[in-house]
């Protein structure tokens, strides 16, 4: 099965923006190869624009030449994967990401070119025109590179047939499509036939969903066509997004499971927005990316690291490198929230073996705070916080502001 | 711990509607003494208009006459309720009730009576009357009998408090309260001090909310103030309700705990509807009432049967006393829909003490259909299912229209 | 035909509230009868609480003992109206007032009185009790007296029919009907069969519905079954309020006409709240009571003063019997407004007889600000400003923060 | 002032769509200049798609070849306008129309072409390109040519400058806007601009803004921003249109003045859609015209005819030369419906010299009907019936299904 448990992985987003270059992909593979494989880190994915020669940040240019083949398929600007010359388009980089042991993914955004709408470019192995494909009048509202697919029309399905045969020949594992996990009703059925051809393309590949809210009600859609889709609008290193992910991460907690994963988006850590002039880091305390982490963790949402790798500080790789709170995303199931206030959440789920309860707390409130887990009728032998890996005696602990601490009780 | 786990016991409405009388209540306590406590049934609850000397079916009667003390706390008729007589109120029922080892339950309306107020009794122990405790314009859409209260004066709280001190005279147990659960944000002040009332009366009482459906985002003021609350309008026995609960179950399973539990509302089983010319049996199949008995177990949903017990056939009698159905509502946790569409629902849910894990399949389409559970990924060493007692030995299961199984796998 | 022309007169809310007597209705009719008879004003009209006998300001007491007779009919409070006394009612009030050549009005409240309900008086003439009539889960958000009817039982009607009656006795020539103009579309009925038996009682009476904001989209129901309805909530000496009117006044004037006029409430003049400690006044300025006075007379408003007549001083007289603005309610047609913006108004309406064409300016600003008029495209021979009287060259005029000027072009 | 009374001509659309071509524009104009000038019919505006060469019934082709000049400015595609060959555009028409005493109008849709923007032409005495001109985000939902502009940057400004002054140099009298009036909020400010290029261009042009249904709270900007604007969808030759163009009169009514007219669409009248197999004529009756003439008039809408005129009966000639009818456009004001039920409407309009009133019937149910208008309150010395040209005595008709008369009432 295909994500049976949450993908874990790396992605050039929150980093590099539109701007990533194939030279950063290789660095931060080379760097999750050597330091975060062993830990269950495996995807490297590529997001948006890698066919857009002159981006530079985290802005999209409107009306700018992307990269295309006779086909209307778009393929990554040579400027900026040199490896891609010659028409290998993203294989040289997919092989060598294979070399190491990893997985490969990269971006799109749902449609065609507008460019290769108008130019009525014809669709491979068809007799359908980029043209009939196209629906005029389908637009991405943030974005200006693509129209939507006329979803009903045999040259959508054509079409996203043709690019989906291109990346299996890359060699591409995981695809994360975007402008469509929260445009319900109107691409339900184009979200159909995107998982039908990436299903059909001759490879296995991750389809996963952006960007979020994607709407609750579609749950069982979602579960049907899609292996992880996105809960909420995009994550970045700000409390109140952290907040308020708990609401969402208990809305969405029971349609968890093998294959069909929400998504809480990218963990914004370590070294971001780097094509700025004030190169950053995240803003995010130790405290919270704790409390970032439980949550991802014991509500097993996928783990995509935002932060550009080689930067990372000794902290950072600690966060990402912890076995025994790694170990929610792969060994617990059906996780609950058991209660949460203004002032603390606490969350709870059983290990598949049976061996024990994983116990969350997490201090919301702005103060140091004392949160006592004894009164939720949990009975067990022993307990462990696994961010101190210390054996605890009782269930009360006090944390810092916004802090998290994670028990794994025993029989 | 009051209501550590889900309350299960009688109640009158579905069968006798607003005319019960004493002597059917103790013909139901007689029944559950000697055939159901052992499976932990144990409340009887008298529901609605007790107090109307007139009442005869499922109907209100505006503008009756109820029957009240001087202080216009509500008593029981007494020619529906002879050992009332002489101002002994419940006293003697719940005597007889707590004889057999059960329990005594009484519904209310949240408020006072209408005339109450326009005569101006005073409250019992205070310096109010209750014109000043009652809020003219607030009222029940669908039952002529109370104004509400003023939830903010002091007058209120002490009529509440007048009514939940007689309650512990009488030895009741479990209060349902209605016109409340569904009626946030006006009622949201009322309900707390009736939870204070309830709480300070001297007596334990499992407090219960109805009608619903609660308002989901109202989840954590439920569970801090309510042990139990109703999630969906009045439950009958209609396929089309049914089948809506799931949804309902899948919303609210993440508040079930110790001591505060989602309400899916009574068992509409054996003999409903007796206060009519056709006197009613249930319209569920057999199959139906698997799946409800299957849901309501696994969501953890308190259990209150609404039939007249004494007329139970064979089956519904085992309906009720399956141990290992039973079992869910004691030894599960952390229950979760695996995944639902039109034609079935699958759900799981761990034992607390980790040797094993409850699957449920619902077949919710109208006709005959096998239903298979190996691919959700779950690994066992023995299965069972529970309602045939049968050992198996894979996952897969043929089930009549409207039907449930439930296995449990065991390490 | 009944209210050919806007209804004018006098009506006891803003001077006295629920608090009005005798002795101040007869006060303010010999005013009306000796300064503004000439001008067109007619009607005394009693307020709400007639029938309470310790009404005290403008506050409504819950569960108060209403006065009524044996048939539920709300009668004159004696204490406060004496010459109802020995079961006289309105009679000798009503007297009075044709005798001073004016007519008489009343306020009531849809529904019948709660007690007569739970008392369950018959209803006069008729086979039915008040409780068949009443509607127990019908009532009134603000005020405790009544509860609504249940306008499609025939005992409903029969109520309606008694109390006309009575009031057609009673020399009652205009009924102000509460807790109904609104009420859509549950009242919708309601407001047929009152309409229904004001009409058969024997004696015309103009029906008047309140509080607003009636409808718009009942516009049509209104016209058929009332003589005038408020087109907004209660209006108070507040500029917001005044600002407001010309919205709903451009929204509701196409609906002007004899028999149904839309009604922008009662004339905050002159000495107002008599009943509080600090004995109130207007607290709009003079500027502000002609821009009112301006806008109800242009849009045909039905005038009825608020103010304690008595307590008059001369400008407040002057407003009110300014001949050629109040011709305005009379003698035109077709009044439309012709622009508005945040800083000005204008209105046009041309006369009846086509001799002229009366045109507003009103400065919503609130600064001086000069105002013209010559774009609109109007040709005339002469031009008159009503209020200052004075004939004048141009359409251009100067006028101080939210004051009015109104013209009459004539051929 | 420019449309001081309503615009009255022809319009394209209705007859030939998209297809429209210079010899129908110019057969249609030699028809008004001989038959329809006398009667006040001077605009003869081409519709949608004149740039679109391969355009040939009323739908659009998404991805077409517009032909447009090195400053994406769409001009007339030559092989359906001949005389526009050699750049000069629709001056060759326009002088043509002109010589026949008749105003030339045309339509065009807000913003740019597509491909002026992916290809980063130019504007026109300016230092912009359409790339920064147009917003990718922004386009019809109905028609693919266009993207909407950033209106406010100025380059927005700078294009609609380059395009309005090409009209002047045509010599445009009025241009029909489209995509735009019904786009509030967020093309109010693109409104504006366009408004300001047209009035700075050095010529005269009404602006016109289609399609509706405009927002009735835009009013006042509307009034200020544009001479005419659509108040429904696409009006056709459907009596259930009609009929729904009676409440949206109702609520315009009052927004009817010199400068600014709310426009109930083009007259489907005589031949239509002849760009299909099956060439058609308006599916209205005699009577169902007459209703639509009558309002038209009542209310002052612009009276822009659909037909192919040369193919016009004599009913249809006589419909569109009637004096007396087409006078109540230019003599009357202050419209007003006095009322309106499921079987009739009745509207009121004075004329502006004083000298009498318009009233009109509408039998709006499938049957004749006798309409009384004699309890309206008006007064008249003589009444004449203008579609009959008969003095009538008294204000009673009988009238076809979906019918009207009109009267001009005489002091």
């Amino acid at each position: 099965m295909i994500a049976a448990t949450p993908p874990m992985g790396w992605n050039s987003w929150d980093c590099y923006g539109a701007a990533v270059t194939e030279e950063t992909v290789r660095a931060n593979a080379d760097y999750v190869a050597k330091h975060l494989k062993p830990y269950g880190w495996v995807y490297i994915v590529v997001d948006i624009e890698w066919f857009q020669p002159t981006a530079s940040s985290h802005q999209y240019e409107p009306f700018s030449d992307l990269a295309m083949d006779a086909f209307g398929r778009l393929i990554p600007a040579v400027n900026r994967f040199p490896s891609s010359a010659k028409g290998k388009g993203f294989r040289p980089l997919a092989d060598y990401v294979h070399s190491l042991g990893l997985k490969f993914g990269i971006h799109i955004m749902r449609g065609l070119p507008r460019m290769a709408a108008h130019k009525r470019l014809p669709v491979l192995d068809s007799e359908y025109t980029c043209a009939q494909a196209a629906d005029p009048s389908s637009i991405c509202l943030w974005n200006p590179d693509m129209y939507g697919l006329l979803a009903d029309q045999p040259a959508a399905r054509a079409y996203y047939d043709s690019i989906f045969r291109l990346y299996a020949e890359w060699g591409v594992d995981f695809v994360k499509c975007d402008d469509i996990a929260r445009e319900y009703p109107h691409c339900r059925r184009e979200i159909e036939i995107i998982s039908e051809a990436c299903r059909a393309c001759g490879r296995e590949m991750v389809l996963s969903l952006s960007p979020g809210p994607a709407p609750l009600e579609q749950a069982e859609h979602l579960k049907q066509y899609a292996n992880m889709w996105r809960i909420t609008d995009d994550f970045w290193d700000d409390w109140k997004l952290l907040l308020a992910m708990f609401e969402r991460a208990e809305k969405w907690c029971i349609h968890t499971g093998p294959g069909h994963w929400p998504d809480a988006d990218m963990l914004p850590v370590g070294a971001l927005r780097q094509c700025y002039a004030d190169k950053g880091w995240t803003r995010f305390t130790e405290s919270e990316q704790r409390t970032m982490m439980t949550l991802w963790c014991i509500m097993r949402s996928p783990l995509m690291i935002g932060g550009d790798l080689p930067q990372n500080d000794a902290f950072t790789l600690s966060l990402l490198t912890n076995k025994d709170v790694l170990a929610m995303e792969t060994e617990s199931f059906c996780a609950h929230p058991l209660r949460r206030s203004g002032e603390e959440a606490v969350w709870a789920a059983p290990r598949q073996d049976g061996t024990g309860l994983y116990l969350a707390a997490f201090n919301l409130s702005g103060k140091k705070r004392r949160i006592d887990l004894s009164g939720e009728g949990l009975s067990f032998c022993s307990a462990r916080e696994l961010w101190s890996d210390r054996t605890v005696k009782n269930l009360s602990v006090t944390l810092p502001a916004h802090d998290a601490a994670v028990f794994l009780l025993s029989k």
